[in-house]
């Protein structure tokens, strides 16, 4: 039987931000990434040039909108411009990391919904559709109309921590409300019971943070599961919590590590024995070298990979993830 | 100074959905409701028809899209059409109750975003702006890109409950995982304690649901705190649980009051002794009667009769919410 | 040589309005129906979950928009939804009838125009095509911008009556003004004369509804021809009008047998002798069983069927109808 | 008190299709036309310069797209860009002949649907209201988004054949199957009989047309009532046939007076003794020379400026024709 | 191996407008043009009737917008729309000379950027790509979002005048300061020195213009290079004064020959010996004839098809111009 | 007589890019900046808080997107979010320098054009007006259909010269080809004659660059014109050039001073005596003071905040140019 593909042949391209990244996504294709010239004039405009033309070709774009978030973002929308304008047949943009996540909806008067506005940006620019991996809300999906794939890597992160036996003892905690639902999904998979920290401002003029743990992690060992890792103040702050609420070893892990400054320095000091992550932002080697033995990092690569393909071929993606 | 309004007359209309509410509303601003004829051929479709030319006014049209759903959202989407094409000045749609608000994420592979759906209808319709009260999720409002405003309901709630004199011994429970947003920041404002119950499906065979709860409510009143009650399987459920947990006096309050069947017999039967709920939905005199002394409805007409005045005038909306 | 189409594997799905006829003609393409759960929640939401991944697939989906239509219509709105996001190649909304289509234009001030509002609703959904049977006008197609295909049943009707051997003096008659256009096509193919019944509304105070007959029916057979039958009104005033002005035997034909209350009693108590309709909505039985064997359901499925295959391989659906 | 109107003041331009008719309206509103230079380059390109600026002025733009239709409404879609950036606060494109409007449907497969096409060039240039007289069919209307006014003249043609004094026998006529719905809303406002005329083409291999009419015109004085005077084919075809099957007196009257060649000519040799139009189109000074006695223009120029101060004012258009 | 187009059929269609460049393209590629009907009515609406259905094919559609361009631009933009309502599985409008043009910028305060407006309207129409050659910008392909060819014909020219052996002393003039780019272009591929000649109005009274030209010609042979000659107006008096200011052999080329009058006197009472154009628009046979021996047409139909081919089976095109 | 804005008080915020100009702006104006909290998270995304409602107010937002280029574009597109989603009646981004401007079409295969996708940014963004000055081509004004005011700077820079009494042997000079419309409107303003350097890339495999100039400067003193200074390498090349070729004394002046690395210390080594340039980009104090008494500085805020004005109350704009 002759099998037809709905669209040209497979290209994969990658814009700056994580080429690392789509290089593996790539191999594990066993095809080469897509040659393109990536420049910033002195002015500071970001300038694309493909190598080979993309008419008619199924195209997979790797940008996760990682810090610088404005430059990655903006590479990003120039990248599908050309693409769209040199005519590409399908572009799917591939943000392992979804930069404005957390600006999700107007938890105060007169703010921005910058994660719907970016939705609106990578349309109009030209995607046609979008992948993305742990999302910071679930509705964040459906900020978008393009079809849209949401891979989540809770499974990951679970097979690993299986591999670790952990102690009958294990409590899974979301370090605040905000993380619930996910801390949730993992306790459920990991069959663990789940405790929160809750952090309230006192009313006093002096609005210090108190913070509260619901559930109990005495005499624990804890895993704090978060999505994203930014300064890691609410990790370490959580990590001393609970250790002071008595519990004994401190595992974390988190899908997005962005590892803002002072990320590295409060983690080397925290009590965190083990931190789990994943690859889709760039760590750097330097910032890998110091948190050194605890850090483990999952290459979500592989996920990607049987993911294009998936949908190069108009397979399922759902059945991937068993559901 | 004369002062000059953007748009023309201030009119307000009501569907069928929920005209007691909007009547409450205009008379709270001292005006009619606007002059309309609503019907249904005898094929089931809906008709609309306007008795006063509303050319250039700034139109308000309150309708929850409240059971029968399908019914009230079409005739919403119609009615917008009507003011549209009659020329309106500026259309908004007041929906107190956002049907369809649940279904907002893909949770599961091959299933709608439907809540995002509903935004794209509206706007397609004609709409120029969207008001709400209390969605199931915060990110709904980035599903549009028309002006939103989301009004709160929570300070009525706490303000209320504030001149009841809780007991020292209260503690706020969130009835399900999706629901501890919303009970943290009713907690906060109540500054009491916060509990969370979780369900999950055991494992094995039988798939019965196991209930868990989160937090110390032994001996305690408690505050159960949703957004939306439909059959009052999750409050009655919670109720249950926390009563066998050794709470004390059982407390619940939610915004939108649906009391699908079997929700008014259920929450009879229950131990519930008090439920606080507002007037988003119609609910039907038999159903408060059987409820009787144990319900208090909180009404938001006030609250929705500011905000036109502030939509209209061209004045801050957020202000109200001493925010 | 080996034939390439343009879209995935062809799919045939259906909504609850109407499964039937979606089997008939799944059957008449001797494939299945895809599979579906839908359900309404409690609180009347419509919710649509696929079994199957429909990724790239060339989509059919089968929904009159008939009684209930509300309900029909938002359940196909958000199964297109729900195609769309799981990453449909193609999507066709096969609409046999289309509710709302006498609601095409403002012949009276301040009323919408919900046939443009529907196909925009279907278009902002997701559907990349349109599909239908016998619209109430034909300037209903310019309401969309997909692609859009009309299939007339005039043949089928044509055909069903040359069998029949009607008597030289033979009249088709246009039930009311309305229906000019299509009582004259069918009579041209028919080679019969055509008569027209207007109705007027008297200017006195009574508003008395005065029947005329524009052409002559004297001793004449005549066959009434209307789209749509919904309660029966128009089509039996006339056929009591022509009676009494001399016609003898009364054949009458219609697309779209809504047949809502009280059409039933209507038809059984006139001098109709022999109604012909089609299957593009459901007739449920015991109205069936009650009209009998006056009764002659023609059946759409095949010509749905070839329709869908032509479009499927890309080739002309015109010529299926010798245009 | 105050008067604000919504928008800047009122301004009216002209294209160059009918500078009298736009004219005749500005001095009913007694106020100048806005200064504007139109011209031609020699490669045909049409060109439009605002000679003051519009920067937000209630803009209302006067051009039928009547032959040369191409050139009057490319330059009516250049003109609305123009308007539009120059920042015009509102601009409204009245249309009082609508050309492509016959085109309105796929009666034939492969044909295109141009009445909706041009509703989406307007809208795309730019225009935020549409304004037009007695179009072809009126679900044209749901071709447009834009707010939408269609204005009737039947009042101005049945005021005018009442001061006639129409003798007891007189009937109206739909010169074709399409004109049904027309001449019976002339005929019930008039309350006069109504007959129709149907054209069919023969079946053997001549193809000859044959005429019948339906409804008794024998020794009647008849008003044949069309919506546009083309070439005049079907209008004295029409009277022809009237005068053959006995009729006496022959009136005519039609909105729109294309005249295109050989109308006059036509109309010159045939029996009507009278025939009315309006001046939605211009009527060359020849023409109407030629037609002499029998013509009778009556002028729409007032009705519009009516409606164009009632919308400028956002009062109701509707209440203006005592619906 | 099975190669799959990625559409349906190849399929070239012509307007009226310039069916001679179309037959060619048509015979370069060795297929028939599609059959269509093109007719206006009377009453000067353009119509298009297909005569085989497009479902699913790859369509080209061949149609300058060349005088009468206002004809020329409707009639494309219909025919769009009725391959679109036909099915058509891609468009692609080959316009290779793109009327309205020259009006791509505000260069003076209240006129409109047609060629921005042309781009909408064609892209509202159902247009999926553009091809196009020469803009008179290159600025104007970003009035498009759709894919957009814009083919470049320097190559053709310079191929032509180095086979004419210029002597050494030869510089190429731009005739206005509008041309300076792409006269540059052809200058640098021909390795000739550039120079400009300028146009002034004297600032007095009398409004004269002045002209001086940047660079030396004296004693050179001269090539002027234009993008179109209209009334050959500007071509006349640079080729005049050239002449006055010593210059010997006066050359011309231009790709687009719109020859309005009095374009062809003045060329043939003109010093130039030489003047090279392409077929993008029709040239009437008498004015060629009259121009006679100094005119020579390259025809741009090879590289319109094979640009074709190479969009149709999804191969670069850009490589095509060794770029 | 009672003056009616047509939209909301007046209001004027600043990004971060340039707040020292939009200061300057209200202060001409006498008001007041609005108040807004712009911060960026750890993780580099930018977020906006408005300190008051802007909910009906007519806002001009103050930004222009130079570098950092991405982020002050981000920053702009997320602030016109806010205003939106906050209900400001109308707003109108000022965006001094338009970055990405020069990449305003595809001049080689496979490129962006950045400038239409910036436009198209921010309109859906939520920009209702767009304004700037000196584009770096006409045409981007047609990337835009919002309503877009380009105020030019040549009259500013003509009255700064003409103060200067230049001698009568001055040129004005094109530094490149790309530059030749800008610097004749300049010339022609000022009555001197013009010159152009033209760049070529010798076709030896050297590569090496040859500098030609057309037109006479020897000497001469120039005026170099150019739009905007980036590293300075085009504007002191071509300084380096005329000296080389007898030029005298050098003049240069720009609109847009971007400045970048190593433009001050060119300058500083060149012998341009004089440079003129204005404010619509940062020029930091260091770099003003390395350039010293060489530069000068002429402000745009006068004429910015004029036009604000005269668009907030919907005066002409175009005749403060004596257009």
């Amino acid at each position: 039987m002759t099998v037809c593909k709905m669209y040209g042949d497979l290209a994969i391209f990658s814009g700056t931000a994580h080429r690392a990244l789509a290089k593996k996504v790539a191999a594990y294709l066993g095809m080469p990434l897509g040659g393109v010239e990536i420049s910033q004039f002195p002015n500071t405009n970001t300038f694309v040039r493909l190598e080979n033309s993309v008419r008619g070709q199924d195209v997979f774009l790797i940008q996760p909108t990682s810090p610088p978030t404005n430059d990655n973002l903006m590479e990003l929308l120039i990248f599908i411009d050309t693409l769209r304008r040199d005519s590409a047949g399908r572009i799917t943009a591939i943000v392992p990391y979804y930069g404005y996540g957390r600006t999700d909806k107007k938890d105060q008067p007169r703010v921005p919904i910058t994660a719907r506005l970016v939705a609106d940006l990578l349309t109009v620019a030209g995607a046609d559709r979008f992948l993305t991996l742990d999302l910071h809300a679930g509705q964040i999906q459906g900020f978008f109309t393009i079809p849209t794939d949401e891979l989540p890597t809770v499974q990951l992160f679970v097979n690993y921590f299986r591999r670790l036996n952990l102690s009958e003892d294990t409590v899974v905690v979301a370090p605040d409300i905000g993380g619930v639902r996910r801390a949730r999904d993992f306790a459920a998979r990991l069959e663990k019971p789940l405790a929160i920290i809750e952090k309230r401002r006192s009313r006093d003029g002096a609005s210090t943070e108190m913070y509260y743990v619901i559930g109990n992690v005495e005499d624990k060992d804890v895993v704090i599961v978060d999505d994203e890792i930014d300064t890691a103040g609410t990790l370490c702050s959580a990590a001393k919590f609970l250790r002071k609420g008595g519990a004994r070893r401190l595992y974390a892990c988190a899908t997005h590590a962005i590892l803002s400054d002072p990320a590295v320095q409060r983690i080397c000091q925290s009590d965190i024995s083990h931190l789990v992550i994943t690859d889709t932002v760039p760590v750097h080697d330097c910032k890998a070298r110091i948190i050194d033995d605890r850090l483990r990092v999952l290459s979500v690569a592989p996920l990607i990979g049987d993911v294009i393909l998936r949908i190069h071929e108009g397979r399922s993606v759902g059945e991937l993830f068993n559901e």
